[in-house]
């Protein structure tokens, strides 16, 4: 028996969630199942993707993960499960929701749901109901151990699992450049792509004062001065920082406010974020 | 040990469920519980009745359903207990709640709670305390074995369980109407009262064109023709469609939008929905 | 094995609180987690210290809560394990979260917690990663039997637990007076610190009129003659009451209402409530 976490974009307000576990606990009631989130942004796949990337290591390997975010429910799109280089499952329409996971951590195999066999049966027709009918299914009898991972379907090629574009970050000069994968919601914290390795040729010390600049297509949103700090307690309350967050790259965040609507940050490949040593002032 | 599983309008901000919680673990640490849903608009009645049709189902037969939405807490209404044509249990007060399992599950026994057995030991008084000491109490001492159906209370008649009213959809001419029974809130659709059955006498196939026509007691909001679809797939991002539910009933939807939201359409009996064939259109 | 209870002020949108649950499943995957909440107010102590004390006591004795609430991670302020007189242990930064569970349950020992052994390897640095690594890890260790209370780390002083300032409630001739302590959120009642002990002493039985008056550090906010009702069922729908909660304090709320979003009513030692028996009014 290993744990099984669903994600989705459902929500919890309605019964679909609860349904998916329903039909889990059919499979098996001595499933353990718990949550990573059901309140993606509707349809956002690169979000399901980047919250899978935040937590998947964090769980026991064989851990099974059931994500659906799923705009393209009914189309043609691919119903696959993969393994991790790190021994996690994860069932998934094949839609870029893997993204992260496959860069981040590498994908050792995939197969495609074979819907003949791993599907319940009697169901309806609904935008949820491939998550419950086909991926939760399918999750549950793969966490409780009624089918192996090389029972879910026939394998296909790990190249062909489907990625969102990503951009990467790099070093120029005595700068660092990339773009803003995401907010932490809750605190308004900005995550950016760039890597603390990265970062670390820029040779700043902890302490050290940063220049941060932000733009979008259309403009600079934020240009000042921060500090490189080790923890949120190194500043004031209220005040700026630069800091490395839980998936080792660099994020920007107000100490007890929210840097994303101080100013209006959003997130994907079109917010660029640069990070330079911050110049020596010199009045004269 | 069967599964314990709870809905309310508490909410999760404050620890109203989390006790209701710790009562049920303190009846028997091995409880499997989960969360249908918290988020029930406060007091609504109507909308704990659809998510319960919406989810019990799905669930293994024995399985324990606590369903708190309570605005008479404190007055003369009952606490019941019911065994559904299905096999699962329901916990409630006997305020509504079961309609719509009442009218398309079935309701095979009812019981009232004998609250002389059946309420943990030092109750306080507060909105939320009945769910707590006597509905999750009992629910998790049924889940658990400890008690018996029989052992809830006196037997009273399945008739005898009140019911919300109900319109139901009709078929006139070549048209089929009905009423928005509840909204699938995340994604903004819409769920009427006809069953697919009843619209199916209009023979009109998928990819076949309707004419939706929605009104409120005051006046008509919406008039339109969209497509029949098999599923969201089948029509463009941005475009209205008509498809079967999970409930097997007629539902309209925008392609990753919100109908909803889009034309400002709310919910119950006075909400009018109307589907016909759409008229052939001939420019002359 | 002992439930293990989380709370936080993380939002359950993104992985972090998932991430929590997967650090404690690799510590025993036959541990028995769930939530209190996670919707603490950002940074938010005193609300998190209330969450607790409204909640603990419905919990077998051993459960074992784990509470992040820290503005001050990073900082020097002490990690702690309590164990209160009812047999509970709470895990959580010593930074005021205790405060009710200290002056109501009582606290019969504390212990700081030994980062040296009771952490995770391999940690990062987020505001998130204190409750993971070391708090939840922590948790879930002693809820599973691996370590002892005793093998937390070492004992400190009962009286050194951190207390946020509160102001008690106090009878003064025919008038209660003290604080509006906390909302019931989703029904918008406001929680005080006056016991109904204390105003027993007022002598006014259920169905009595009692008059109420709330002011702010700037103005008086409301005063009114209101029912001191049984339940939220002795006065109409819309009708303000004053009732006994689940704390064994006085509420104020509106039936079917919420009275917070009524009158724009706070929270915290400057929002002070009066409530005397209603005077006799004679028309002459």
């Amino acid at each position: 028996m290993k744990p099984l976490v669903f994600q989705s974009d459902f929500g919890t307000v309605d019964g679909a969630v609860s349904a998916m576990y329903g039909v889990a606990y059919g499979v098996d009631p001595g499933l353990v199942i718990s949550n990573l989130t059901h309140e993606i942004t509707p349809y956002d796949i690169w979000e399901a993707s980047y919250r899978l990337i935040q937590t998947v290591s964090y769980w026991p390997r064989g851990t099974v993960f059931v994500s659906v975010v799923d705009p393209g429910v009914g189309s043609t799109r691919r119903s696959i499960a993969v393994e991790t280089n790190g021994g996690h499952y994860i069932i998934t329409p094949d839609n870029g929701t893997l993204t992260h996971v496959k860069r981040m951590c590498g994908i050792r195999a995939a197969r495609i749901i074979d819907e003949s066999t791993n599907r319940l049966q009697g169901s309806g027709e609904s935008y949820t109901f491939h998550g419950r009918d086909i991926y939760a299914f399918t999750g549950a009898r793969l966490a409780a151990g009624v089918i192996t991972f090389e029972q879910v379907g026939p394998a296909v090629e790990v190249d062909s699992v489907i990625e969102l574009p990503v951009v990467d970050a790099k070093l120029e000069g005595d700068s660092v450049s990339g773009t803003i994968d995401v907010l932490d919601v809750r605190f308004g914290s900005l995550w950016t792509n760039i890597p603390r390795e990265l970062f670390a040729k820029l040779g700043v010390p902890h302490g050290g004062r940063l220049e941060i600049s932000i733009e979008n297509e259309t403009r600079m949103l934020y240009k000042n001065i921060l500090t490189y700090a080790k923890s949120f307690a190194d500043v004031c309350v209220g005040e700026p920082l630069v800091y490395v967050n839980s998936l080792d790259c660099m994020a920007v965040a107000i100490n007890q406010g929210s840097f994303a609507r101080a100013y209006n940050i959003g997130t994907g490949n079109k917010w660029k974020i640069h990070i330079r040593r911050a110049p020596r002032v010199i009045y004269e």
